[in-house]
């Protein structure tokens, strides 16, 4: 019998293993700091068109005019789903599917006819269409008629347009834009990672996208902004907050939308959607909800601190992903699903830095098994 | 700027880096040794069913005969494709799609009627389904009338029917069994830590082994047992084996089917696989191009010692693969989709073992970028 020993070289979920080297994004903790393709967020999300943000993270370098307008047409060009990707989704809403297995489902989909294309058309083709899925899906599961894409529109701003059918104000639109550059990418989290152990064998585009959406389902990954919303709604007014808050952690509930595995200190993305949220609800004419938010996160904050002062509890980017998609008129199932289409241009970078590697990545497993089983046959057991 | 410097924490491909510990197989690449769950693979390989290798993999446990009829019942039972899956796979037919693309994107419509299944039903449905996938495929790429799965078969021998169309003599299908029972898994391969990856996030078993596929389809994962073969059909006669083989070597090309990345002496897979092999072809009363396989392998050995006597180059897997897959009648391009039909139960068994974990896996990145970008608008650029 072989058993684990005091020697065993296991590293439980890999912790501070350094797996790869990127310079699409740095990840500093400590001081609260996130860069993405060589800007601090704060300094790019809110400025950069999503076309911006991509194309910087796929070339090191921001677009001069006549390439970003060749960005963009490229884009609009491939907004439109093979009949198989349609007609499954179909299928999919038949059933209820919920929409991230819809959308990976699709995504394996685009394979079909782009299995001979090159890798920078099959990166341009994926990212054009995941908005697309995602709001012919939103469409089918809610019965009404999916729209056609519109190859007039930014990336952004058809999503909208396929979702809500109308005419999007700008505004709302640079909302969106700001909430994808600052999610795009965030270092080497388990979905990225993943894309690039399958990018490391040398597979294709598609099918380490795939492999990362798969792993983006999974509930550890961190992405569940709904539940951060619902309580601020379950709250209602400011005045019911700190009956609220004490009585939940009294009972020693989790807070949704405070903390994050990483970050010592305030998500510096959660500064950077804020203030696109309160700028977007300032716009609509309806501060309600924002400023309910606002105290109820205040207020958490304070709670948090008084009950774990050495854990330093502070608000994360779920709380304003919800409270911003909320406002752009998302219902709670459509807030993974758009981080995912934000999400993918960060994969896709990855998936082009790691193929300039030639090394599969490949780590050991330790056998805690026994080694001298004897065969008996069937009727002998 | 930031650069990395001596002190990088970077592990390329994270060799030796011990990502999970297992019950269920270890290579000793050493001393030449495989173990699967517990046994000597040349202990159990050519013994057990594939049902019951599946069986030990998934419960740690030979079956009891009840507990194997039990099992053997639950698998022919899920031996039907959904629609969906079936359109896809014709639409997938049409386009000419390789069988591994067809196979992966097929694998990923199975989670249509298994969302809401529990994770050993999921997981007995993808693993019937696989050799109707890929039986079903390679019957529509040859224009030729799927057939429909028999539920009073095993498991291999109803790809073998669903194959060929004709009843198959029991040495074949021993032959088939002894080859899935002896690649069904091996330590941490990339598809295996992909699918542990994507496990380790909460996400379902079906996107795990999605994931996995996308791994084993890049030609750096070391699936590609055709050109072992090809090389014995181009020598074609013992007597030009020397000259072929000194020349090959001159214009310092690799020898397909020798070599290993872990074992430094024969491939005790290569040892099974060989035995098999003579067994079915000695049956099939053509023993021709097994008698030159051999001795174009022993030739191989001696000459490859001779140029790189400190290298061991040995036998591996894949030499006896293609020729005992050949002999089974199959083409090359089912080599590789007919190892992820072996492959997938090793695959779910470590999906299954990742999840008594609860700890997601995510090494760290180190960041090589700058850090201090400005934005400048597009027309100042």
């Amino acid at each position: 019998m072989i058993s684990p020993t005091a020697s065993s070289r296991f590293i439980p979920g890999l912790a501070d293993v350094v797996a790869a080297q990127t310079r699409l994004s740095n990840v500093n903790g400590l001081e609260g700091e996130l860069i993405v393709a060589g800007f601090p967020v704060e300094n790019i999300a809110s400025r950069a068109t999503f076309e911006e943000m991509v194309y910087l993270l796929w070339n090191d370098a921001l677009p001069i005019v006549a390439q970003l307008a060749d960005f963009r047409r490229a884009l609009a060009a491939q907004r439109v789903l093979p009949l198989a990707t349609a007609d499954i989704l179909g299928t999919a809403a038949a059933r209820g599917l919920p929409a991230m297995d819809a959308l990976s489902l699709a995504a394996g989909t685009l394979i079909l006819d782009l299995a001979n294309a090159e890798p920078r058309q099959q990166a341009i083709a994926v990212l054009a269409r995941f908005p697309v899925i995602v709001a012919t899906y939103a469409r089918l599961l809610n019965d009404q008629k999916p729209l056609t894409p519109r190859a007039d529109l930014d990336h952004a701003a058809n999503y909208l347009f396929m979702l809500f059918g109308e005419d999007v104000e700008s505004e709302r639109v640079r909302a969106l834009e700001t909430y994808l550059n600052t999610v795009v990418d965030h270092g080497l989290n388990a979905s990225t990672f993943t894309a690039r152990v399958i990018t490391s064998t040398g597979s294709d585009l598609v099918s380490a996208v795939v492999g990362a959406m798969g792993a983006l389902k999974g509930p550890l990954h961190g992405g569940a902004p709904g539940p951060a919303l619902d309580m601020v709604f379950e709250i209602g007014d400011a005045s019911r907050a700190e009956t609220f808050l004490r009585q939940k952690l009294e009972r020693r509930e989790r807070l949704m939308g405070f903390g994050h595995r990483v970050y010592r200190t305030r998500d510096p993305r959660a500064e950077v959607l804020s203030a696109a949220a309160e700028q977007m609800y300032r716009r609509s004419g309806d501060m309600k909800l924002y400023t309910l938010a606002r105290e109820v996160e205040n207020l958490a904050i304070q709670l948090l601190a008084e009950r774990y002062p050495e854990r330093n509890l502070k608000t994360n980017v779920e709380f304003y992903t919800a409270l911003l998609l909320h406002g752009l008129g998302m219902s709670a199932d459509l807030f993974t699903p758009t981080f995912a289409i934000s999400r993918t241009a960060g994969w896709i970078a990855h998936i082009f830095e790691q193929r300039a590697q030639s090394r599969i990545i490949r780590p050991e497993s330790e056998y805690i098994g026994v080694g001298n089983r004897r065969w008996i046959p069937s009727d002998q057991r």
